[in-house]
């Protein structure tokens, strides 16, 4: 049975008709603007704040992220971890769309999603120590790359999961070059001050189908209009080893990509240490833990 | 039973294995640079006979494209007209994708059809009298427009009806703003120099499914990672009123659009009045008249 509360100042999934709230959490600590608090200067702080979105050109070097994609070609040839359920294939085929906790079946992906030019950014954010919630490797292949609908991961977290307030920062690594036709990343800056409050009960195992192709959890048409009209969308475009910092409510989906370029990221997602998994906020049961991290392990400071 | 023919320059759905072939016709005619020849700009001509495709800006005006747009909603909501075979909708559910013939159905849409500031471009690049080969409306909807997947349209025209040479122009007027986010048509500038011959045999009937998501005819991976590699993707962005004229034979497709903005358009095929059809280069018969004119009716000119 979900966990019945008192106040839910993030409610979804409970009621007949979608609606959009206002945030009434911080995005950003007070700290962040702090000497020395980390690696971003005051006015990234101030567009994080204002956009929910950050964007970084060659966080990482080309050497790097060759090697990564081949670690990425290594690992979606691996019959033994296809067959595990941290891997997500596409809807209708066995191509992979999606590995979960990649730092656990990856030493070169742990050291990426502990390494200071992510983490760092995050804490500083934050304005505290963070573990991560969620990690994986995102492929979108070349010719047939299925998109992937708008959708505030803060919604699912919260309802599935049980992450009580957004106070989570997903960084996108691309690992190959972002274009505007390859399917990139669109998001509608300055949504994540609003909740899209969704329709519909969570089915039990939701995630087994979710992961192909969310239904249950995905705004409806007017909300996503309203959001549109009043934010706009973006679509940062950069070569590989460019990084979006992204607040985890803000809305967010992508294209499918028929050009002959693959779009694969990586995918890691920094939690405030003090923002903790509770019970799931509208689910029967909470989501696998290769899914959703129950563990805070913070990530040691370097 | 298809024509047999003693010589093809352009095969196609023959044999098992894909080809690139050079194009041997001529993409302008010479007398399209004499003074008083049409509209466009000798740099213009240049640019279509270089890429195959030439982007106009501010074509039509605001309002004559809101005209065009409430002309296009009315038709959608037509039962009647729905219940023809000239109207295709999207696989596997009754949203209307595209209608055909629309200079037959609508009165506004045949007057652009014939409109100068498309027909005379057409007439200045071929050298002579054109006849609309096709005409439609594309409605790809928001949030569930469908891609469109890579082809010539050529490859199609000449195989299923019996188009005998590269000599066509199309085109897509926007009847919505094209953004870099509403899937708009990309293209490979160039690449209308080069004919993907492709594998397999057209089945029976072949027009039914097609015109939904299009299989025989569909240039295989390697080619058109070899076109893309050679010539690059672009994708002319532009408000509505903009045209986008290009080759027949180019190759070309575009992305889904989960954005809330549809990407409406119309497009017409003018074909040089001596390109005539004969019967069809790779297919027992030839595809119904709505999809494919077969009578040469020259266009008036102004």
């Amino acid at each position: 049975m979900p966990t019945t509360r008192t106040f839910d100042r993030y409610p979804t999934r409970v009621a007949n008709e979608p609606r959009i709230i206002d945030r009434t959490d911080p995005v950003v600590a007070a700290s962040a603007r702090e000497p020395g608090a980390g690696p971003l200067t005051t006015e990234q702080v101030d567009a994080f704040e204002r956009d929910g979105l950050l964007f970084l050109e060659d966080v990482f070097t080309k050497d790097e992220t060759d090697r990564y994609l081949a670690e990425l070609h290594r690992l979606s040839a691996d019959d033994e971890l296809r067959a595990q359920e941290r891997v997500i294939t596409e809807r209708g085929t066995d191509e992979v769309r999606s590995i979960f906790e990649i730092h656990r079946v990856s030493d070169l992906f742990a050291r990426m999603a502990r390494d200071a030019r992510l983490a760092d950014v995050t804490r500083q954010l934050h304005g505290e120590d963070v573990y991560l919630h969620q990690t994986r490797v995102n492929f979108k292949p070349g010719f047939r790359g299925k998109e992937f609908y708008w959708h505030s991961d803060f919604e699912t977290w919260h309802s599935e999961d049980g992450m009580p307030t957004p106070r989570a920062i997903s960084a996108s690594i691309a690992l190959t070059d972002n274009t505007e036709h390859n399917g990139p990343l669109m998001v509608m800056p300055g949504s994540h001050t609003r909740f899209v409050s969704c329709v519909g009960e969570t089915p039990d195992d939701n995630y087994r189908s979710s992961l192909q192709a969310q239904e249950v959890g995905t705004p409806d048409e007017d909300s996503l209009s309203q959001l549109a009209a009043e934010f706009g969308i973006v679509a940062p475009k950069g070569l590989a080893g460019s990084v979006v910092f992204f607040d985890s409510n803000i809305m967010h989906g992508s294209n499918g990509n028929i050009t002959p370029f693959a779009r694969s990221n990586a995918f890691f997602v920094y939690n405030a240490a003090s923002n903790a998994l509770e019970g799931p906020f509208a689910a029967s049961a909470p989501r696998p833990s290769h899914i959703a991290h129950r563990e805070v392990e913070v990530l040691p400071r370097s």
